[in-house]
Order: C-alpha cells, then sequence, then structure tokens
C-alpha cells in the first residue's frame, strides 16, 4: 500500500484513540493490519504510538512487510524470542501510558501473555471493532475493487451456467466457478462455494458436494471471487429445465422481498429497518430465512453492519452491504438470492451481476 | 461422523476434564467441533457436561448438524437471542459447577459475553489446547485421510512438473496444482499455494504472484490439498533448465540437513531436539531458516507439536509433523524442502510424494 495511503488511515485511528484518551493501539487482526499498513501475510502486530507506526513480523515475513508496507517501520523479531515478548518490548519503548489492543481478536490466552511483559505503569485497555468502525465506509480505491471481484464472479457464473446441466455434480459446478474466477483474473474463490441442490437447497450453508444434478432440481449457487484481499459474494437460484409452478413462486417470493427491501439501502436508514421490511415481505411464508438479510462485504466476507434485528446502524453513502433473503423448506428445497449493494447519496446501486434467468 | 467415533472422542476429553476437576467444557473453535463431534459448518459450539453432549447452532445449521454430528443432542437457537445466552443457558441447566473453556481461542470479548450470563455458582475456567493435546496422535482412520491427501497432491504435483516450462507465471504453476487436486478427487487447496521463483524464493511465504518463470529460475513450490477437513503440506525447489552448481550445492545441503533431522524423527525424541539437528548441518551457511523445522498437520495444517527450539514435546507413534529445512539467500534466491512424517515404532515414514528431480 502507498505509504500516503496508510497514513491516512492511520491518521483516522488516531482521531478515535484521542477520543478514546489512548496513547497507542496494538493491532492483531490480519484484515485490520492490512488495512492500516497494506501488509497481507498472515503473522505480525502493528504497535501504533503517538507518531510511530511499527510493523513486528518473524524473518518469514521480513521482505514481505518492506514490500508490502512502506509506511511502517519494520521492527525484526529473532527466532525464539516470541512476538508477545516484542511487542511488550516495543509499548514500553514507545512510552505509551494507555494502549488499545483488539478484544473481539485477541484470545484470552494472548491477552495474558501480552499482559505479563508489560510494565505496571502502563495500562492495556479493550477496545472493540475500532478499525472495523473505519472499515465499515468504503473508500473510492476500495469500492473499485470491490466492483472488480462482484464483476468477475458475476462473468463467470454466467459463463458456468451455460455449462450446467443433469449429470454434473454439484462440486463440477463449484470447481468450474472457481477455475472461470482465476481465469478472469481473481485470486480464488472469496469462500467456499455453495451448490446446494434439490432437498440440499434447504441447507443455507450447505458446501458443494457429490449429489448429481438431476432434470428439475432447484440449485442455490452462492458465489463470489477474490483479488487484492476484498471480496465479493452473489446468490442465484437456478431451476434444471423448466420450473414447477410452486418452484417459480418461491423464488419470485424472495425476489420480491429482497426488491422491496433493497429500496431502502440508503443513507439513514437503519440496518434492522431494512431487514425488517424483507421478513414482512416474507410474512405469509412458512420457511422463511430465519439467518440476517445481508452483511457488509470488504476485506473480509462477513463484516459491519449487519441487516439484523439487532444491528440498528443507520447506512451512510459508501458502505457495501448484501442482501440475501431465502426461503428453506425442510425436505424440499431452497431459494435464496443475494446482491451486493452500494449505499449511494442517490440510494442503491447493485455491484453484482449475473444472470437472473431461472431455468437452465 | 459416526456417533461410536464421536463418542469415544468425548469419552477421552471427559479423562482429561476429570483430571482437571473439571464438570464440563464449552467447545468454540471449529477444527475441535469437527474433531469431537464430526460438525464441519463455520459457526456452532459444543457444551459437554458429565454424560451430555450438546450441539449448539442457529437455522442455518440445523440440518447439517443433525446429519453430520448424530453423538451430539441439537440445541436450536433462536434467530436474534445469539449463541452466547443460549451457552450460558445450557450450562445452567446441565448443573455443572466447575466448566472449562478453550482461553486459546476465545476472544476477550466473547469470554466477557459467555461470563455475563453464567450465574455465579458456576465458575469458568480458562483451559489451554486440552482437545488439541487429544489430536496431537491421529487415529488409524485418521492417518488414512492424511495419507490420501498426501498422495494426491504428490500426484497432482508430478503431472503439473511436466507442464511448467519458461513464460508461464507463478500463478498459472499454482492454479494448475489446485485445478489437478480437486480432478484427484480433493475439496481444494490446503492453503494459498506458494509458488517463488528467482528472487522471489527468497521470501519462505510469498504466494504465487504475476512474475514470469524465466529458463535458469530456482522455483520454490509449496502446496498442499484437502479433503474431509484434513491437510497435505508438501515443499519442492526445481530449476528451469540446468541447475547451476551453486543452485545444486544449496538443493543438496537443505536435502542433507532434512535427511538428518529425518532420522530422528521416532518415538521418545524431543522435538526441539530434531529442529536442532537439522539447524546443526547447515551451521555453515550463511542465510539457514529461521523459521521453525516443522509442525504437526492434520485438522489444520499448523498444529501441535512444531519441530522448533522452544517445543519439548516427545514423538509418539501416531503423530504426523512436517520437516521443513530451508536456505534463502536474499536478492538471489531460496530452497525449501518439505516431507509430512508419520511416526512410526519402527521410525519415520514419509506419507508425501512427489519426484525428487531438480531439473525440469
Amino acid at each position: 500500500m502507498r505509504a500516503d495511503q496508510s497514513a491516512r488511515r492511520v491518521a483516522a485511528l488516531r482521531g478515535r484513540l484521542v477520543d478514546l484518551e489512548l496513547d497507542g493501539m496494538v493491532v492483531t487482526s490480519p484484515e485490520n493490519i492490512r488495512y492500516l499498513s497494506g501488509f497481507s501475510g498472515s503473522l505480525g502486530y502493528l504497535v501504533i504510538g503517538r507518531a510511530d507506526a511499527e510493523i513486528l513480523g518473524d524473518s518469514r515475513y521480513w521482505l514481505q512487510m518492506e514490500a508490502e508496507a512502506p509506511g511502517f517501520t519494520l521492527v525484526r523479531s529473532g527466532p525464539s524470542a516470541g512476538l508477545w515478548a516484542l511487542v511488550a518490548e516495543r509499548l514500553k519503548a514507545l512510552r505509551v501510558p494507555r494502549v488499545g489492543f483488539e478484544s473481539q481478536h485477541l484470545s484470552v490466552d494472548q491477552h495474558r501473555r501480552l499482559l505479563a511483559g508489560v510494565p505496571a505503569e502502563q495500562t492495556l485497555v479493550a477496545t472493540t471493532g475500532l478499525i472495523e468502525e473505519l472499515r465499515i465506509v468504503k473508500s473510492v480505491e476500495e469500492v473499485e475493487l470491490l466492483r472488480a471481484v462482484a464483476s468477475i464472479a458475476g462473468r463467470a457464473f454466467d459463463r458456468v451456467r451455460s455449462a450446467i446441466r443433469p449429470g454434473l455434480r454439484e462440486r463440477d459446478v463449484a470447481f468450474l466457478l472457481e477455475q472461470t474466477f482465476r481465469e478472469l483474473g481473481a485470486d480464488g474463490p472469496a469462500f467456499e462455494t455453495i451448490v446446494a441442490a434439490g432437498e440440499r437447497g434447504a441447507l443455507p450453508h450447505g458446501r458443494a458436494s457429490d449429489r448429481v444434478l438431476e432434470r428439475g432440481d432447484m440449485v442455490v449457487v452462492d458465489f463470489g471471487a477474490t483479488a487484492a484481499g476484498y471480496h465479493s459474494d452473489t446468490t442465484r437460484t437456478i431451476v434444471i429445465g423448466e420450473p414447477t409452478p410452486e418452484q417459480a413462486r418461491i423464488i419470485e417470493a424472495v425476489r420480491q422481498a429482497q426488491l422491496a427491501s433493497m429500496a431502502l439501502m440508503k443513507p439513514g436508514v437503519a440496518a434492522d429497518a431494512i431487514d425488517r421490511r424483507a421478513r414482512e415481505a416474507l410474512a405469509g411464508e412458512a420457511h422463511a430465512f430465519g439467518h440476517g438479510l445481508g452483511h457488509g462485504i470488504g476485506l473480509q466476507v462477513h463484516e459491519r453492519p449487519f441487516l439484523s434485528p439487532t444491528d440498528h446502524t443507520a447506512l451512510r453513502a459508501g458502505m457495501v452491504i448484501t442482501n440475501e433473503p431465502g426461503i428453506y423448506v425442510p425436505g424440499w428445497g431452497g431459494v435464496r438470492l443475494e446482491e451486493m449493494v452500494l449505499i449511494t447519496e442517490d440510494g442503491p446501486e447493485v455491484l453484482t451481476s449475473a444472470s437472473w434467468e431461472i431455468g437452465v
């Protein structure tokens, strides 16, 4: 990440630290480390002081840290000392009396280990979701990255859609999709691709299995691509052959719930109100979805805000959130439809593509 | 997972709980949940009492939990109550005064949330790695699963090896490997495949990039397949064309360090002694590896024991551990060689395959 971009994000975090009367912050969650520094490896920590921004890692990551995180000072850990002792040492050196840590990420054990090395005059303060809060509104660059992965996934689906036929297994479809993501420039799938046919469609998280697709199957396909750390997430429900009236009816019911709730996805509306709107639209259905209506998406597949009964976040322009209502009939099958929606001053903008045709 | 298999594993855990004077356990880490119950989804918790074994999840996972975890009683969580409140409620109902939780996994925030619902007469006790300790020695069934994924990865490498030529990008090689894993029956790659050519080979964790392979490049390929939750991990270093004397020399030095240390991989030998043996073998090299020599592998890619200076675990028959020494010369290139080794009463048995030929 360019040093100036990283500096802007660290400055925004420092603003939050001042509000909380903190002098520094230890950052341990990989997505937040990537957001602030650009470092994309799996092990390393950030120590941020009033003026300093350091990245700590062992020899496996030194070259990568220097290349990816030019805005941070690299502090090299030896082979056996352990990163927690080094974090404590750096906190001491930076003379920061009150230091935040990520209590939503640090395990009880890691916290204990960190605490053991910190001198008594320094206080570790639990903070939750400080950097996630910064990530909730996407920058223009981030929106472009999300648009790009959503577009790759949509084009891949349209290409693979035409190859879907009776006799293929669910996992063949997943594999074709993931292969096409790569051919179109993605790093790979954003999550384990879901292909759930017939009665398996009633499993909202049924991963692709060896089940063979048959004529008449309704199939839920939930797929996403990832590139440069950003993720997409789309769901389509298709029918192999001609949809029965009941299949067509429940797909249409879900689509109407999606459209009604999506119309509310604009600045100022509360997340839970949007979720409620979709549930109201499906109030007559015995098997309407029990999961949340949607989730923010970015460096993680699931991140704030959540369209759910318990999230009262007011939407803001620049948020990117999925909308994915469903109906799941045990023993019979399921429907889910999902879009990624960018909240703009002018209302919802759908970032995902992929054909809406039901029959294949 | 068959209910009897799951019952045996839960009984082994209860044996450990008795030793620690605990009446129950809350299990939250996905691999440990899978190990005990068979449930392979991403969200759910286990509550284990003196006689009861319950799995808690929301509607997205009910059907999958019933299908995969027949040895556990399903407790259904509603859409908004939250799983932590339900865990606390079940602990109350099971009347377990002293309950272990996984302090290496539970975050500081989750711990606080759980604590908030537990009545004063019940005590939550931090435990670290109880179930990981059970997982450290693999069952016959687990060894077969590891053997199968290691074999798939080796056959895939041999197939792809013959297609490697100047002009391909690193990520093309990674993609071909991962595609072949699937064709051979794996669920996918066990981790992000590493293909690091030329000077990029000095990055021990350099993921596959757009760098184009050239004649003369030495290339580190670190790859694994996954199926049924188990993982493989193999590394080969190859040269595009004829190796230079220096390339051949350092590859051979690493191979000798591997063979010398692998010979010690038998019951009773301490993990750190094996690590030390490999470092001694490379004592004359300026850029010998700074990372650990190896790691256990199973439901996770990296699990106990670790062949490292700080792990004093005595090896036991049934452990499966990687051996992966390396040399990393900044600006020039790197070598790493890695095998998965099953510890048997008769000594080390290499589970990984893949051609040892250097030139392609």
